[in-house]
């Protein structure tokens, strides 16, 4: 049976969410992530019903995480280690008032934990075990968009298409 | 039964169609997005039966695409956002006039409007259920290959191969 | 039955065998090509037993062709068009002398009338339709390899494997 | 039956193992390499049981790999070719005191001969067939993540996770 209680927070991980999870590397280090298409087009059709931030684990990749989801998308971001996630979470925003989408290994228990968790379809296994809902797509190919639709028609009365 | 009428236009959708869907972001922003193999094939095979113009919702990545398209394709590429898509086509082309292949959410309403509605196999499920005909490759694999073939076979006689 | 007729040439095409077919674009125009493992491992079992040379289409991209098959690998490169390439290929090595590797829609006469025609696992079905043999792999992830493994078996006695 | 003897060193070759094996090459050569998310989470868990080290027979991109690993992951990597690495591996490290990963042609023998031999599910047939534990996850997909995972289940007493 469906959960009554609606999620206050949309907690996005960036790596392995919004990007395929894979990075590219010279000789000067991480230089690119690999962001996919439709995932912009779920976060807006949301945006009025949920408070979005996003969070990352990754510091060295942390400038690129910020052109994308700061400067460009305009949504906050948290540079949050995998360990200290789920407290961070919890003291931050609540876990009982929080949709959490993530694809890791240290994801299973704050999708466990969380109102809502969800994992794109190419997730650990870990996090899909723990997850209340994997998406058809894979992350960096629309895991976002599926999360988005999902957390609408369970929570927020569906979308209406033209 | 196959339509009678022979499309005009054939407008095709540059992100997720032309290319994966996935661009790569450095701490400069967006820098490159991935074409791939086969569909120029296919786009010289149909340019002399059909009118070929491109359409992108992407604004920060439109350089990148009109140096592919315009530059070094030498077709027309129309800057149209996502939401005026649809009323953009019908008024510029006319819909009942036009092929149209599109991935998207917000392409779905145009490819079931139009005269004959194309998706890539990798597009949004959306949109795949839209269209008349899904292709067999994916998105930057051949798709638009795969689609000018059927239109062809379709509406103008077939490919005769060497 | 096998064909008695050993080829002296192995004619590789680069775009879609080498590489994976997708190619980088950025508002410089096309910037990087991606190739992949395991191939250069076959090239040199198979080197001493027959002449390898490669051909492309691209134009555009040959620089980075170049740079990758001649300075890197120190193979011969030739750019030859779609449309020239199977009399360009009969009348400088010989179609009946040939073993050919390609992936695309105007591949498929060539690999129909050398002497062994390989395509990789995602080539155009036009292609895996007309070839003699079809590699498990995809190209740009041991296709190649999975060619020259197939053509020492095939002609040159086997591999020795330690 | 589980082997008893626990290995002191786990070997892990790069490219396609901690990588996709796919390389951008741009007219300049070899530039860049595609890793994947999770693999560190993996390091991390095994690295206080057991002595790790890389490998790498990229003579041309080793000063990609050396970045990522040396600079970036601080872990010990050796540039050895493929015919070496077999002899290389027994006469520092000893087979029987080793675990392997690898993906290659060549990396079949010494999965064979080593104390625990482990290959991504993408790699060779040659490398699969000579391992005695195939990851479900791809290189570049978290394959190591699943490597550290199995010998820390078989050797080192399984994960505790929160």
């Amino acid at each position: 049976m469906m959960n009554d209680k609606i999620p206050e927070y949309l907690i996005i991980d960036v790596d392995g969410v919004m990007t395929t999870g894979q990075f590219l590397y010279s000789v000067e280090g991480k230089e690119y992530k690999v962001f996919g298409p439709h995932d912009n087009d779920g976060i807006k059709l949301i945006r009025n019903h949920i408070k979005i931030v996003f969070v990352t684990a990754d510091k060295r990749g942390f400038p690129i995480s910020h052109k994308r989801i700061v400067d460009d998308m305009h949504h906050e971001l948290f540079l949050v280690s995998e360990g200290d996630r789920l407290s961070y979470i919890d003291s931050t925003f609540g876990l009982e008032q929080s949709a959490y989408i993530g694809d890791g290994f240290y994801d299973a228990p704050i999708l466990k934990k969380c109102l809502c968790g969800i994992a794109p379809s190419n997730a650990r296994v870990e996090a899909r075990n723990a997850a209340d809902f994997v998406t058809d797509s894979k992350s960096g190919e629309g895991a976002v968009l599926d999360a988005c639709l999902y957390l609408i028609n369970r929570y927020f009365g569906g979308v209406e298409i033209q």
